[in-house]
């Protein structure tokens, strides 16, 4: 087999084979395929595409590419979520504990990535003494005991798809959906949940941009999910504006533990709870999405989520007194507020252009090694549909540098698009596939 | 500038800017860019295609990267012709003394190259003595006192190209008809001759498989040649079967030798006078295709072409006695008739088939480092159109070993494809592109 002749295939448009596809993963993961034929490779694919099956080999040929998770010793039915990424997106900090309190366990390895805001691991580092530092027998005993614990990767989960994507970040072959579907999927699935809830996100601050997008996308990880006998479901949810009103890390953390106590933001709730009712039903704790919703409903009414969050901050390390009085929080010690010039009604909340003013505060990780400030980020006031008048305040800036809060300032001012006429309302959640099934 | 950039601008069928292409070739030349990037864009233009502005200037840029010849030194209209390659060319060893004959000068750069048969440095080496290795000085003196000297390539001509080509030879990038056009005009660019004559094979042994391909690759050629400033003609030739009836280096020298005698076999020799013309008109020699004919026509009844072919073998330090004398040029200790076995037409001829008899008798290079035993090589003694007898020899292999000799055998089997209907004439020019229009 030559790495020539499988290029040369996909190429001409021919459907490349399981064993030219674990060929051609093998041997780049150990470096016997040079980076500049398998960027060739990425690029044919990106005009020819891959089908269910060479999508299906290629996820599996990745995963196998390093360790593969054994959640044997965790009782229940083990359900993973995953998102593709938006700006303001705390839904985890709040499902996690949701679910947890309805004995649905939660076993999550986390990264730090890059992006906008520190990774959920940076939001939890909010709470004084909080760790992901565990070992895997402390792992396994806080799942089985209080249903939810969050440990640091050490292991090397799907080397191949870190040196892949890597690959095609510097080679203009990120944006195919089959590719972004395997590199998804083969890390979730060497994470190897029973279950895997995805949401899809879908707007001017997604990758997928359009609502067709992103159900092909879903629609091809789902595929993934069920081809490897995986329980699946994805919702497709609107990320046309942030999500809730903050952005940034303990704000984040904040608008979470408001979220917990019956005080979310309403199209945060939504996503929340489309994302639960998925959770719910897989790990088969409720025979119907309206059944599930209401049991969801509870923890939070109830309060038990918000204990179960505290519990769970504490046995991990951190101070649980956070949980009760959120005000304890780091926040920007300047506080700048983005002033309204036109009347009108806000038409559309650029997210990117959020999340980059919270990066510009110190907020995010431009590269591996950069120091994340918990403290900053961006508050909004006005979310779109809102009527909104002149010298009224837009949004708020959590700083510590005046010339870093002038930057998001100016970033604040652009992401805002005013007009004269009423918006429509925008449904949160687009569509949910299930099971494979469009629901 | 970023590579990044121009990746994902041809990606999306945009058009490169000159800065762009400057900014890569020079990047890509010094290793600054590294081939993974530059493979990405490669397959993108396989997919999206260059136009004639951006062939152009990819081109220059890459004639640019090494050393552009002056050859002001030598006097007249230098004409330079190229092939795009076939099984059985020998036309240069012809045509150039012919046109040598009629005061054109010739000053050739010739590298060894790889292929079926030796280049032709490896067919002259046929005669004992002759050398390539002459100094710059001794190299114009013979073309202006002579009209032809052939040097070895000793100058680094458009590194670019031969970087670039090495990497598309192995991402599947070659056959990409811009990529194509600039490679093989970058070099002869280079090498700066004032008309530039080519060509453009078609067929089953050629690059470009079919008319369309050809000519579409002929126009290419001959519009960068003109954007430059250079006099331009394309001929497109059949390569549907081998030229003329000799494939290999010492057996191609004879049927050269019997081509000045005026022996040369039609097919072959139609080519010869096609190219002949383009160069005589080229140079300004003759004012009509016609004229040009009647020209190079005496130039081989004259006996002047075979003369000169003479006195240039000598120039060089050949044994002259061996142009007048061929029976003295080496063969292949064993020969080998292939029989035949059906009554019928010969309807084809598979040139790659042939090509790769000789490559297995020795009588071309696989890698840089292979020798070249000039003394093998197939004589077709059947062409495209006679009729077969059963029992009667379709061609004979000239070998050193027995072995060789086998694998030749079957594949020359393999090459002939023998039909009971009368095949109807093929013709053996195409067409001609002359100054941009087409004949």
């Amino acid at each position: 087999m030559r790495m020539y002749d499988i290029i040369n295939k996909k190429k001409r448009g021919r459907q490349l084979s399981e064993e030219e596809i674990n060929f051609l993963v093998e041997g780049y993961t150990k470096g016997e395929i040079p980076d500049y034929q398998m960027s060739a490779l990425m690029m044919a694919i990106c005009f020819q595409g891959m089908d269910e099956q060479e999508t299906l080999h290629l996820t599996l040929a990745m995963r196998d590419s390093g360790e593969v998770l054994d959640l044997s010793a965790i009782q229940g039915i083990k359900v993973d979520k995953h998102s593709t990424g938006g700006v303001g997106d705390k839904t985890s900090l709040v499902l996690t504990p949701m679910v947890a309190a309805l004995g649905i366990p939660v076993a999550k390895m986390s990264g730090r990535g890059l992006g906008h805001t520190g990774g959920t691991i940076d939001k939890l580092e909010c709470f004084p003494g909080f760790s992901t530092a565990l070992t895997t027998e402390q792992f396994y005993e806080n799942v089985n005991r209080i249903k939810v614990a969050i440990m640091g990767q050490t292991v090397n989960l799907a080397p191949a798809d870190k040196k892949l994507y890597a690959l095609r970040d510097v080679t203009a072959t990120v944006d195919q959906i089959s590719l972004i579907a395997s590199s998804i999927m083969s890390k979730k699935l060497a994470a190897n949940a029973d279950a895997i809830v995805l949401d899809v996100k879908t707007g001017n601050g997604a990758f997928m941009k359009t609502e067709e997008e992103a159900f092909a996308l879903a629609k091809e990880m789902v595929q993934i999910g069920m081809g490897s006998g995986k329980q699946m479901a994805a919702v497709v949810t609107d990320m046309d504006q942030p999500l809730g009103n903050a952005v940034g890390n303990s704000l984040e953390v904040k608008e979470a533990i408001l979220s917990l106590n019956g005080l979310g933001p309403q199209d945060f709730m939504e996503v929340v709870y489309a994302l639960g009712i998925e959770m719910v039903l897989a790990a088969d704790k409720a025979k119907t999405a309206e059944e599930a919703r209401v049991l969801l409903e509870q923890t939070i009414h109830s309060k038990a989520a918000l204990d179960k969050f505290a519990e769970f901050i504490e046995t991990q390390g951190g101070d649980k007194r956070y949980v009760y009085q959120p005000e304890l929080l780091p926040v920007g010690s300047i506080q700048l507020q983005v002033m309204n010039t036109e009347e009108g009604f806000v038409s559309r909340i650029l997210a990117e252009e959020i999340g980059l003013a919270s990066l510009a505060l110190g907020g995010g990780r431009l590269t591996k090694d950069s120091e994340v400030d918990l403290s900053v980020g961006v508050l909004l006031n006005k979310k779109r549909g809102e009527i909104v008048h002149s010298g009224e305040a837009l949004a708020t800036i959590f700083a510590n540098n005046m010339e870093k809060a002038k930057e998001a300032y100016g970033r604040i001012v652009r992401a805002y698009e005013i007009r004269q006429q009423p918006v429509a309302e925008v449904a949160m959640v687009k569509g949910i596939i299930r099971n494979g099934i469009r629901q």
